[in-house]
């Protein structure tokens, strides 16, 4: 039996997997101070692990956890922490995982750029069909390309100006905080989400327009530079500020194109398919 | 007998190249409206050619140029405009080119990301040792990345504040006329140069210490972003900006620092070392 283990900053989803089909799955909540031995209690109840994959949101090589920004966690070695499972450990990049499948899924592309918009903002990329790791195990690292000068937000990397300040679902519930005041909003609760900002931008909300315009043209942007830097067949948009779906997209699409290299206007934008959760369990969990 | 010819902004470098050695060279002056004649009327008393191969600084797929927005020509089909040598003709992006040969030369690498400063700015990424040429045959053209929306100067392929505007020896020059009167100078001449920019910032000149500062920062963001997106092994610089050397090298590399992931701070960035000129024409005009 083979365990995946995805870890998120607000949950951890485990699946069960037997000739590559997931045959159970659950989740347990992601805490910063017990969350490997919260995984490992989960698990030890299964006989027969064989093999343990893990997606990280954050910066791994050979197993070893750099730092993980949004949970706070670094330095950790997997193989050791799960040493008491006897059997192989796979850990990886979440996002690069996740955009291998997107890739396998859509048509088999072999060269995609994945971009995750979750709590931070990941990558990956794909070239002939496989995962481009980079020399420093960060490639798909489009998160921290600098893209915006004028807010220049810190970033939990350490920089500023980071794509992940403004066009995560973190940046766009501060971009709408921090604007308040400068535009007229419907919205008055304290705990805005992407959804409740996005969903009031579609009935023409002044400020939600301006932080789903704002973040949306940053994106469109940063994908811009992206094909002009290494062209890909086609760029892949998941991540849970994704469900805003074709509103999210079309906007994306229109700064795109404001900003693309002129061979490259037509350039496939789309939003990935396997959704944000269960249904990338299977590309990421089947195979390392 | 193969021809190579790389087709510049100012000259147009013609090589015989037997037995994989160039065995003579000759430069004739680029002329938009008669280059093509004038390449052919120079090459037309060589027998036995056998191969044409061409590096083009622009857009081309298939032996099709579609822009060279430097020299001001659009839709060539090389094809039929060499068609009387009846051989083979092998053209490609002359940055795609010489990043190949580049990364040949550094010590094999793998993958590399190379960048010419020369009129414009173009770009090469080499993955697996190949040349990746794109979904729209236009990898590598970082030059048209967004990347200064202070400025925001209008670039030749239509587009505004690419690095291209700022980064390339049009742009440092244009960074130096727009900001007399800002800064104190001692350059005293009409036609200022990249060279007389270097050579005077090296001497501490406030104006050119000014613009040199400037144009690397972007550079040096530009860099980053690119390690950021795909992380390869090697970063390298040629073109004929590239000439300041160390000088130039030193403040990109500070500038890169500030800008970098943190996995990816220690990434080797270097100087071209085929030259700007003769020296590519091994890598360029050898294979296609």
């Amino acid at each position: 039996m083979r365990v995946g283990i995805d870890i998120g900053g607000t949950t951890v989803k485990i699946g069960l997997v037997e000739n590559k089909k997931i045959i159970s799955s659950f989740e347990i909540k992601t805490k910063k101070d017990t969350l490997f031995k919260d995984i490992k209690d989960s698990i030890r109840k299964y006989d027969n692990i064989e093999f343990i994959g893990i997606g990280v949101p954050g910066a791994i090589k050979n197993n070893y956890i750099y730092r993980l920004p949004n949970i706070g966690i670094e330095n950790v070695d997997l193989n050791k922490e799960f040493s008491e499972f006897n059997c192989k450990i796979g850990a990886t990049n979440d996002a690069n995982r996740a955009a291998l499948g997107e890739a396998i899924y859509d048509n088999n592309v072999k060269s995609c750029y994945f971009i995750t918009l979750g709590t931070g903002v990941g990558g990956g990329y794909i070239y002939d069909g496989k995962i481009v790791n980079g020399a420093s195990s960060s490639a798909g690292e489009i998160g921290h390309t600098f893209i915006d000068p004028i807010n220049n937000y810190k970033c939990t990397c350490g920089k500023c100006g980071c794509l992940e300040t403004v066009s995560s679902a973190t940046g766009i519930v501060r971009l709408f905080n921090d604007n308040k005041g400068k535009y007229k909003t419907s919205i008055d609760k304290e705990n805005v989400t992407t959804k409740d900002i996005f969903d009031a931008a579609k009935e023409g909300d002044e400020l939600s327009l301006y932080v789903v315009n704002f973040a949306t043209r940053i994106l469109g942007i940063a994908i811009a530079n992206i094909a002009a830097t290494v062209d890909p067949e086609s760029i892949i948009i998941g991540g849970g500020v994704s469900k805003a779906g074709e509103f999210l997209l079309e906007l994306v699409k229109k700064y795109y194109k404001e900003y693309a290299f002129y061979m490259q206007k037509d350039k496939k934008i789309s939003l990935a398919k396997l959704g944000n959760s269960a249904g990338m369990l299977g590309a990421r969990y089947i195979e390392v």
